[in-house]
Formats: C-alpha cells, sequence, structure tokens
C-alpha cells in the first residue's frame, strides 16, 4: 500500500524542500522576521492578555485510545518539607509524567513521516529510541512569537459548533478571513476555530475526539501560498476525521509536516479568544506560543498566550 | 526552633496578605495592567527574539542533590507508527517525566510555607498529596506577559560573573538599574543576571549548583518597593547560597513567595540577552514567560522569550 | 463523622499492637517460621509453577476511576542501540511508570490508616511526600515465602463466580476449606477466589471493578483466630464493594492493615490455580510472592507464583 | 565494523536456535522441567529466606552513565486520603518511574541483537518502540522458580571481592563448583558471586560501576555445557568490564542472549546469600525469582529469594 497520485499532487505544490537550505529544520517558521514581530507588537490594543492552553490534568483530553499519549500524572515529590530543619523554611515540589502531545501542544516537523521520508527529504529513521528525533525537534523552535490571527470559521457559518463532518475548506478559510478584517500574511500563526472544544469543555471528551471536524485536504495549498508559519485549532485530530477519502489517513499532517514544513497546534482553546475577537471586532493579535524545549522531542506541551 | 526576629521584621514591611482581596491566588502579577502590557508591546523595536530557556535533558542541571527533583527522561512511545496500516502516513510521539522545579521555571506562590502559612495567611496544609496545591498552585496564573528589564549586575560590577559568596544587594540592583538606563516599576518582571549560568553552560553543574551568588535578604524589600510583579535570575538557589546568616536558610524565598506572594524564577539563562541588550544600551523588552498550566502544581517548566 | 462503634468491637478483638514488639512492621509476616517454608516446601508434588499475575500493560484494570493509580506505561528507551559504534553488539532498555497499586499487589500495612493511626499505634503522619511511609513500607517484608492455600469460595458454591453483591463470610471460607481438604493454619497465605477475575479477563474492567465480590467485615475475625500471614484475592477492592454497611467504607482494609497487621493482595489472577488445585484435589502448595523492595513504598506490584 | 570470527565460532557452538522450536521465546528457560523443580524443592532444609534484590530507591545503583537507566523515582499520590469523607478510613498510594534494568533485574531475550538478530534468529527489528519487544519479551517468562547453586568465586579464591580486571573463568567456576559441593546441571539457575557489590553497599556506586570483575568470554561455552537454565550475578555489567578483547564489547551478552537464548541477571546482592552458605556449607537451594510480567519489556526488575 502507498499513497494515493492525488496526494503526490498536492505534495508537490505545497514542498518546501530545499527552500531555506538543506540543513534547515524549522521550516516556515522562517518566515516570522523581525518585521513580522514588530507588527505583532503593533497589533496590542488593550493589553487584554487572553491564555489558549487546556488545563494539564489528569482527567484531561485523552481518553486512552492512543497508545502512550497519556494524560498528565502530576505528583508531589515533597510537601512543605523542612529541609532544613524543623521550624525552617518548607518547601513543597511536583514532578509529571505526561506524553508530550496529550494535551494543548506543537506538533515538530519529525513527528510525522510518509515514504520513509521527514521535512526537507531527511530519512525517517532520524527519530530514533535513543535521543528522540535527530532532525527536526522541537528544540529546534527555540522561539515562536509572531502575529497570530484567529480565522472563526464556526462563526462565520453562524454557528457555535461545526459539525463531526465538516471538512474546513479553504472556501470557510476565506470568509472567516473576511469576518476578521484582515488578511492572512506571511509569517501568521493561523489559528483555526471550529468550536469542537465545546465538548471537551463540557466534559464529554469521547464525543471530543471524534467525529471531529477538520481542516480539509484542500487546506495546505491555501496555506502554502499564504506562507503562513504555523497553524493550530481546536480539535484533536487537526484535520477533519474520519478523513475526507478512505483509506487516506492524516493527509493534512503529511502536507503540513513533511511537505510544507509547518508547525500545526492541536487541543488549542479558542473559546474565551472567539469572545474577545467577537467584542472587538479585532481577530489579529500578538501571539506568543513557544514550545518546550525538550532536546530530540517530536512535540511539546504549550501555553500559548494571545495579547489583544 | 523558629524564624529569627529579624525576619519577622521584614515580613511585616514587605507582607502583601489581603492587599488584593482575602481570596487573591496571584499575589503581585495583580500589578500587571493592561496598560503595562501596552507599554511592553512599546519595547519591541528590532523583533529579535532571545529565548531564556535551558534545554529540558537527561543530563540537565539537576545533579540529585534535591530529592525528586529529576532531570528530564524523554522517551518515544511511538517511532515512525503506520497507525492505520503498512504504507500509511507514519507517526512519533513521546512522553516525559520530570521535576517541575528541575529546569528553567517558575516557582508557585505555594512552592514555600513558613510558620505553618503560605501567602495570604492560608494554610500550609492546602498542599496535599492529592491534588497538590489547592491554593495559589501555578495554574491560577494563567498568563504571564509584560515588560521584562534585566538587571546586569555582572556587567555593572564589571565582571563576566559574580563570585559565589556574593550576595546581590539593592545598591547592586541600582547600579545595574542605571546602566539599564531605565527605571524599574510597578507590574515589571525583574530578570536579574548573576552571570553563575556561565559555570553550567561550561559544563559544570555541581559548581553551578553551589556555592551561588544570588538576591540578598535585603532584595525584598528593594522589590517591594517598586511593586515588581515577578523576579527571575540565572542560578539554582535563586537567592545566595549557602545563606548570609547562619542557620536562616532561604529567607527570600519565604519573603517574595509567602509574605509578598511575588512568583521567582530560577535556572534562566540570561547570557544570550545580557549580549544583545549590550549591544543595543536596550535592557527593557517585551516578556513572555506563561507557565505551562498544571492543575494544583508548585511550580513549573517554562520557555521564556524576550522580544526585543 | 467516625468510624461506628460496631467496627471498633471488632478492631479490640483482631488488634495485633505490640504482638511483636512495638517496633515491628511488618505484623503477621512474623507467623511464618522456618518450619511453616519447610512444610510449603513439602507441599511441591508435580513442581508445576502457575503465575498468579496479570500481564503489566497500559490497558491494564485501571479505570482512571482512582487518581493516580495508573496502569503501567511501558516504553523503549534505547531499541537495538549499538552503544560502543557501528556493528557492535545492540542494547534494547526500557522504563515504565506505574501506579505501585494498579495491578497485581500487595497492600504495604502503612497503606491505610484510621483515627490517625497505622498498625501498631504509629501516627499517620508517618507517612509523608518526602520519603514515603517511615514506617511499615513494603520494602520491610524482605520475603515473602510460605504455605499457599487456595480457598475457592466460587467453586465451593458451585459457580464460577460470585455475584456482585456477595460478601464472603467465615462459613464460605469454611466451606472452600472443607473443599480444599486441608486446614488453614499460622503462617499460611490464604488466597480467596471470587471468580470477578473473569470479568476483567473477558475485557470488560468497569464490571469487574464494581460492584464486586469480595470479604466481608466478619472475615478479619476468622484471618485472626487462624493467624494467616497475609490474604490475597481476585478482585479490585479485596472486600466486598459497595460495603456491606451503609458509611462504612472500606473496614476491611482497616482491620486487616491497621489492627493485625496483615498484609492484603488484590487483583490476583486465580483462574489457572483454581484449574489445576480442582484436578489434582490439592490445594495446598509452596506460595513465593515477594514484592519488589521499594522503599518507603505503600504498596508493590508483585508476579506471584504458586508451585503446586 | 563486525564482530570477529572469534566471536562467531563459540557463537556456533553455544547456539541454541530452533532447539525448542522456530517460535521459542524462552530459551533454555524450557531446561527447568517439573522434575529439576521438585529437586529445588528438595534443598528447603532450614526455611531460611534470603532476599537477593537491591532496595529500589532514587539514590540506586545508576549513576546516569547510561542514558535512560534511571534510578527508581518513588512518590506519593495519595497520603492519608480520606476518600469517603472525614473521619472515614484513610488511604495512601504510590507510583514510580524507573528504568527496567536500573536496579536488581533480568535481561529478557530481546534485551540484546547483533548482526540484526535476535535469538532464535528473529530480526532485531522486532522490537520497536510502540509495543516493544514483539518477541523474546520479558512477559514471555511466566514464572522463574528452579534449583539455585551458587558459585561463589570470591571465596573459593580466598577474597572478599575479586579485582575490577578479573574475568571469571570455567576453572573458576569450577573451583567454585567443588567448595560448592554440588554439581551443576541442567536446569539450574547459577549465582556467580565476584563480591563486587560490597562497593555498592559500601556506597561507591562509581567503583561499583567499572572496572568491574564479570564473566570471562569463555564462560558461556561452560553453562552451554551444563544446559544451565539462567545465570545472574552482583555486577551491573555481568560480564567483565572493560572487555577481555579491545573493541569486542559485550560478547557474553550476546552469546549467553542471542546465540543460547539464556537470561542474565545483573545487581544481585549475593552477599547475606554467600554468608548463609558458608555457615552451613550448603550451596544448593530453592531460588524463586519470576520477573514482573511487563508486556513486551526487554527486561524487569526482580526480588529473588533463595529458601534455604
Amino acid at each position: 500500500m502507498s499513497l494515493p497520485d492525488a496526494f503526490h499532487e498536492i505534495a508537490k505544490r505545497v514542498n518546501n524542500w530545499g527552500r531555506w537550505g538543506a540543513d534547515d529544520e524549522i521550516g516556515t517558521l522562517n518566515l516570522i522576521t523581525g518585521e513580522v514581530v514588530r507588527e505583532a507588537a503593533a497589533c496590542v490594543r488593550t493589553g487584554r492578555r487572553v491564555p489558549l492552553a487546556l488545563a494539564l490534568r489528569e482527567d484531561g483530553v485523552q481518553t486512552g485510545m492512543i497508545p502512550g499519549r497519556v494524560n498528565p500524572l502530576h505528583v508531589m515529590v515533597q510537601i512543605n518539607q523542612e529541609i532544613f530543619g524543623p521550624g525552617t523554611v518548607a518547601c513543597s515540589d511536583d514532578a509529571v509524567t505526561m506524553g508530550l502531545q496529550a494535551a494543548t501542544h506543537w506538533d515538530a516537523l519529525s513527528h510525522v513521516s510518509h515514504s520513509g521520508r521527514l521535512y526537507n527529504g531527511r530519512p525517517a529513521g532520524s527519530v530514533t529510541a535513543h535521543g528522540g528525533a535527530g532532525f527536526g525537534g522541537i528544540d529546534k523552535v527555540g522561539h515562536l512569537v509572531s502575529r497570530g490571527v484567529l480565522l472563526d470559521v464556526a462563526r462565520a457559518r453562524g454557528t457555535d459548533r461545526l459539525d463531526g463532518g465538516h471538512a474546513v475548506t479553504p472556501e470557510d478559510l476565506e470568509a472567516a478571513e473576511e469576518l476578521a478584517g484582515t488578511r492572512v500574511r506571511a509569517g501568521d500563526i493561523v489559528l483555526v476555530r471550529t468550536g469542537q472544544m465545546r465538548l471537551c469543555l463540557a466534559g464529554d471528551r469521547h464525543a471530543y475526539g471524534h467525529p471531529s471536524p477538520g481542516l480539509s485536504i484542500r487546506t495546505p495549498e491555501w496555506f502554502h501560498a499564504r506562507d503562513v508559519a504555523a497553524v493550530a485549532n481546536d480539535t484533536l485530530t487537526f484535520e477533519i476525521f474520519p478523513p475526507e477519502t478512505e483509506d487516506l489517513w492524516l493527509p493534512v499532517h503529511a502536507l503540513d509536516l513533511v511537505e510544507m514544513g509547518m508547525l500545526q497546534g492541536q487541543n488549542w482553546n479558542l473559546e474565551e479568544l472567539s469572545t474577545a475577537c467577537g467584542e472587538t471586532g479585532r481577530y489579529a493579535f500578538l501571539l506568543s506560543a513557544t514550545p518546550e524545549p525538550f532536546t530530540g522531542a517530536t512535540g511539546s506541551p504549550v501555553a500559548p498566550v494571545a495579547v489583544l
């Protein structure tokens, strides 16, 4: 079995291998220039900060369906321990075990391979048990601050939440862009709201997981045309799930991460942001969303904040 | 044994209990207003972003001296797994176990207690094995973006690195403030550079750990007078270690976290930032340093970024 | 709220505090003498070995109902790693994160307290986040080999599996003892089979969990009268759950662990053993069931083996 | 680079591939018959039980030299938690993260490969990140009880501890066998004492690690000739380390695990056992050493007990 021709045709059109040199490990993040960041800073009007991460807790979004993607197990290793003797200052310390893709996270470019290749044509075998991602690890990102644009597809379509079977198309993105009143441009981080997170926030993790609305296989070309730096949304699977075409699983992952070299974010909570943008009519902001620099990791939890 | 009178006298002068209400769990972070954030955004000139986190890796800064504060154990739980059958798109996933205070981190207000009390007078017993910090957890922070000011004490004193026995005094802070060319004000996040991180970066974790320069017991009053929102530095212990006064261990922790309700950051890498600020002569910037929202945690790793 | 008088009356009758000295931390394990072990060895007839542990895997018996009691997350940290260079011998290594009470396990005496006390009258506060069980840790056991006796209550009652609401009584134990053809005596480890494990093995972890048959509050006196060394069974909760008396939760735990100082085992798979004993008509054997010596732990996974 | 001819010649002589069928995953454990176990039971004289496991604790034998092989991090997830309301019975629960080969352990047959092959000719690629060892996992062992024989090489050579450079030869084993007064035979588990553990027990983990005495490349043929079921010793590396021949690393691992299909045990504490056997002059006993059944694991902690 191999991927269908239709996939490979799109792949050619969005491919960025070599665009930033043969050794590049960050792909479209190269598009975030100092100029882009200055413009992002200029988007700050009220100084309101909106957090976009889900709480990190044992009853998080994972249901056990994906092996190894475990919700955070937070434990105390010291509780009011008077380290230096009775009556002294007391300290509490904690530790955690968690799947790096379990909660609100970024996929690193190394998260996905197809046909034996990672982004920039590197062998899939660059990822090993000992050391993790030898190429395209999340630690290569360093910093991730840019202009963020909320494309509120649910609102643009007049609903709180898209149906589970709704594939978000380029037309949907453009309708939301029109609602946003700003044009998506090179170096932007695009946040696509489907409203699916409302299921999770209401406590139904299984319904949240699938069926899930998400990005259509047609969207990578749109993001490529706009030279977007990264895309995140409010679903578990990022792309529509089950997929649009039978037996073509995770095509958007393969196109975004492997072909384009573009980071994807999942499980972002865009509800408060949607409200805030709706109130002001402004959908562009400074977005700060630097992943934790785990050496050789194929993803990382992130605590993104939009500054409006 | 109890804490000496000298401690309690300072404690009274810097105490903020009740200042933001009896139920407040974030202390001096209340000082970060929309106005402060707008001014922070206005500090962005070149759009250069400087990351301040250490790499998260198994050979991190911890040496085993502090039980339970374990360096990150990063493991792969899937490697190029063709989840949906041979020849399909392949995924790699990872997991981690780590001490939340092991690397570049924020201490939550609940991290320390003294005399049976946490910040705002809450009982130390609010921290339990089941649930962690019932009060003052790091998850209460939500977002942490403000104006950052680098007080480069090492440079102001004409050295690369302060001696292990150097207690950073208010006078040191003011000399560095003069070098910075900006006055520290309400809502700022102050980054104090001692240069101690150079030992760690050179590979000597033991020397980095102690003896360590760090903040003097006299500094909390200075931070209180300026109404600083949070303070971070480039050492393992934050305050000078061993301490200035025999048998008075961790007094700065107790004053900052318990009395003032002010977050502390440790193990921040300020070397590149020092160079960048030195080149431009500008020591104020937009600082984005939101902790990961672990429910009930007494601290969190953070990947801070300064935007210049 | 406090425990009812009925509980305290039984408690008095089964209490072993001080019986083996004020410093004793192993309780009824003191009853396993060299003589008992020699008799256990004499039970070996065919040399057949029957393992009693469940597989340790991510889809284990835990359903997430008990916070922190996580199924094993097994991960590879090296896969065929040629540590000493290409073409050399290659090694694979693994790591695990798991709840110590998550699978087939022993409860240590420190696992439960009531009215502020552990076994032998020690303060419940002997268990701390830093160091775990300062008294009655599972590491104090050292070794656990004795004569095992299967009391196959399900078979004695002519069923494969007791109903969820069935409290196993002393009368049930004596009927099973008669079936076993041997009298339970001092130092024995008694394995009580309810058949509830069949639900788990059939894949229904939720039904396995509760409602569950299990030991009645009347059984501790029976075990005390016989001077049993330890008791294990094939349920998640050990005792009947929900309990026999409203608002008296886990009374058997409190009587066995705190008052008697007798180890309890849970989630033991007694199905193959039941078949083997049924075939031969012999229900006594050498039982080897030493817990892993985790320092300061309140329980431990165990891989028990019956040698027939 | 490939393994030298000298290695391959020995490999041919000790190879057991196909001996117990093409699908066999337990190798020489097949040699433990019911008869062997009955004889093991007959070795029990006093009923004395000697535990052979090291304490499982954060300051265990690992020094950080082997990445991922982390000492146990034991944490409390509940401490005297009154789950069912104030005044009810209170429970304490714990969890652990640890390397499966970090302490006293068995190597599974899948732990090592050479030339792309595991035991029985299976591809090394049978070990994957997702699922671990698809062949030769430690869970295949099921039970491990047999006759144990202590070959106290250190005592036979009149010393407490062999030198770091001492390779234990077949001649050493035979001298110790003579001291033991019993002939090693099919199905036995052989425990080889070097005395190296004394360094670890004295607190010097680094000296314990290496240089280390251990088994010579000449011993696999001796174990093969005797049809031993498994071998364990009291060192970190099992075989002499650094190795006897430059650039031939871990040859004994490759011969024992891959060619013969024989389990190896490391970090076993044989000091008390040595004393006990020395006192009685009897070096054969019932040995119970069942690994924890981690599905797909390449090793497991074990709490072995010798019953004398």
